[in-house]
């Protein structure tokens, strides 16, 4: 199996030493022999792992993908172009494709699986969500038949770190991001990251996975960590919760319409997500005879995202070699709710003059739309005070109506953090009765 | 696709009834239309859940499976007879077989996967180890180019039940086996998930998955929970671990020897096994280039492991129509190495007459031994007094020598509780460095 690399980053170069150092191990394992034709590149004047023949570096990707001895195409170059036309004219010369590009599946994953269908060959992309987690195979195979009701995923290492170093170690946020990028776990400008676009992106590849959902992942609602404060993240654990940023995808309502989105929240200590920290990554999902599953594991990195890789390669050697293919993902028409429809509880923090009648002036809009107030606590701070709810179950819209009217009270200085609260339930362990 | 369906209890009738319910649905989704070609039961009187034709049941399992219209087999009747013949049959008549029977596939596994394979079609098992979660195929798809190092599991429901009740909320064994009993999570003779057996099974069904391993699940080396006390739950507690019942499967000293074994151990807190609590299960895996895996859900219960069972049906199916079948597990002659040769971390509890000169003839022992103490503590009980001691990493022959040793001591009036330390690694989220 001759297979054309496209991109030496730590995915890339990791995924080719594998191939080159782990080949017989490999072939006794699989029967598959693998073997690299050739590693297109941007810059041929970079020092690459001295296990590689330098021989292998080429500048044409182009010229790569169409040599007629290749047999499988592995992308992992990123970002849109030139990937979707050289993964696309990959899949039109008959070559199955392996991908760990989450802005291509999540913008033209569709268009280009219906090229792969057309074409008898496979498209596979386990790397593009969650590293080396087994995510997109458990979907597509093992839930094929499932009725899937909610997927919720840690999918972004860089903002579960610092998220974590907050709760662990009461860092604050700049601090948390500083050391992040420190070790190399955030980006010099982590702008991608702890904005939420790269969750977005696999957020859409979630949705469109666990219910056909056709929706890219530029439009995907997103609300990111950048005004979440060290105060938040204190109140949150005396009260027995954690906040991580999550991607979510699920029926609203039992559907068919869906809600597909990505935002900070509130989870029960006891929610197994909670207990993912660091830079791992976990996907939660939740079907309807299947009940609850979680699948965890190292979200980036050059090796263990190689592995991701590694598994599809051989899946789609195996495909190749037999002249099968893996099936088409299902896909569905199915509406996207925006959030101001759903609902949920809610955390808001307040920053409010002290003095009599605010709490009474807050209340009053509260109540104005029908939003019923759970827990309050009051910290005073000198000339101001600080107060903190957490609401009943209430809609969205209802909610940020509320927080638009509040805006415009004069004793309150500054509407601060808000964050959604994911309920307990019987994900946490409990006998099921 | 006709499907004949051997066994009705717990998920035989979810598994029906999610086909006859849900046809359309996972037609839609897949393209694959079933139907139950027959039910076969023992006993035919034994009511029925409404949804299913009383003319689907049959006494017949063979008939049914020799019936040539039948395109796949399922068997859930559990057990080596007659799963076995029925199982075999139906792969010689070219008829793919799902199977959730860890009994059959622990001990049967590797012939049914020769006959499977020379006959060219699938025998499919997800359902066999962790019911609803996503293992099986994980390993021989996700990870088939991996070198997995290990594979810990959390695979029987009822013990982890046991354990948490008696960690959370301070039970004694025989109160948690009680009221797991009264909630149907345990069986009315539970020898067979307390002792460790049904683990055993398992494990053996994961070491042929992760390393090609040829052991039988009747040889795994087994130790149950029956012996662990209120108080040793208690001091695992205080020292930050946390009591389970793994089954395990590794490589010794880097391969290519096995270790293969289900016994409890004190696991640290903070591991991502730690937070499996009541009746679910987990999977944890350590990859060379993965890094660690956690695959988490429900392992038990009707429609759970249908929902397993489904995701196989349709692998199957696909696989049928396409003439493709899922490539034979890889299999290599390995050494299964016992369990006296490895090395761990105890945890060891002694009833000793409170008598001075005590201590020193058990310290005695230990070094004569090269089992070195890391932590000891004693607690007073009237005349007697309990020792509790953390060790070092020893080789396990050594540490039940020494156990030998202790118990011809005459003031040792009982070696209590012995379990395995699984010591703190980088699996607890601190950054990889």
């Amino acid at each position: 199996m001759l297979v054309a690399l496209l991109g030496c980053g730590n995915v890339g170069a990791a995924l080719a030493s594998l191939l080159v150092e782990r080949s017989h191990e490999i072939e006794t394992r699989t029967g598959l022999r693998f073997e690299l034709a050739g590693i297109a590149v941007l810059d041929l004047t970079r020092p690459r792992p001295a296990a590689l023949d330098p021989a292998l570096f080429t500048g044409d990707a182009k010229g790569l993908v169409e040599r007629p001895d290749v047999d499988v195409v592995v992308e992992l170059i990123g970002g849109l172009d030139p990937a979707r036309t050289l993964v696309e004219s990959a899949l039109r010369a008959g070559k199955p494709v392996v991908t760990g590009n989450k802005v291509l599946v999540a913008q033209s994953g569709a268009e280009l699986a219906e090229v792969a269908t057309a074409n008898g060959v496979d498209l596979l992309y386990e790397a593009a969500v969650a590293g080396a987690v087994p995510v997109i195979r458990p979907l597509r195979e093992s839930l094929a038949g499932e009725r899937v009701l909610r997927v919720m995923g840690i999918v972004n290492g860089t903002t579960n770190y610092i998220l974590s170093r907050m709760a662990d170690d009461g860092m604050d946020y700049a601090e948390a991001l500083a050391e992040a990028q420190a070790l190399g776990l955030a980006e010099r400008d982590p702008s991608a990251d702890v904005s939420g676009d790269d969750a977005a992106a696999k957020a859409a590849i979630l949705a469109a996975l666990a219910f056909g959902s056709d929706v890219l992942g530029t439009t995907v609602e997103r609300e990111g960590i950048t005004a979440i404060r060290a105060v938040d993240v204190a109140y949150a654990t005396r009260l027995g919760y954690v906040i991580k940023l999550l991607a979510v995808a699920e029926l609203v309502d039992g559907g068919p319409d869906v809600s597909v989105r990505v935002h900070p929240a509130m989870l029960p200590a006891t929610h197994p997500l909670a207990a993912v920290r660091g830079p791992f990554n976990a996907i939660f999902l939740e079907g309807e005879a299947a009940g609850e599953l979680m699948l965890y594991g190292r979200g980036a990195g050059g090796p263990p995202t190689a592995s991701a890789v590694l598994g599809d390669l051989i899946d789609a050697a195996r495909n190749l070699r037999s002249g099968a293919h893996a099936p088409a993902p299902h896909r569905a028409a199915t509406v996207v709710r925006p959030s101001a429809d759903l609902r949920s509880a809610f955390y808001i923090s307040l920053d409010v003059v002290d003095r009599s009648g605010v709490l009474a002036a807050v209340a009053t809009a509260f109540g104005a739309h029908d939003v019923s107030i759970r827990v309050m606590e009051q910290d005073g701070l000198g000339g101001e005070a600080r107060l903190v709810f957490l609401t009943h179950t209430a809609r969205e819209g209802d909610v940020r109506a509320t927080l638009d009217e509040l805006r415009g009270i004069d004793t309150v200085e500054r509407v601060g953090t808000v964050l959604r609260v994911v309920e307990a339930d019987d994900s946490t362990g409990e006998p099921a009765t």
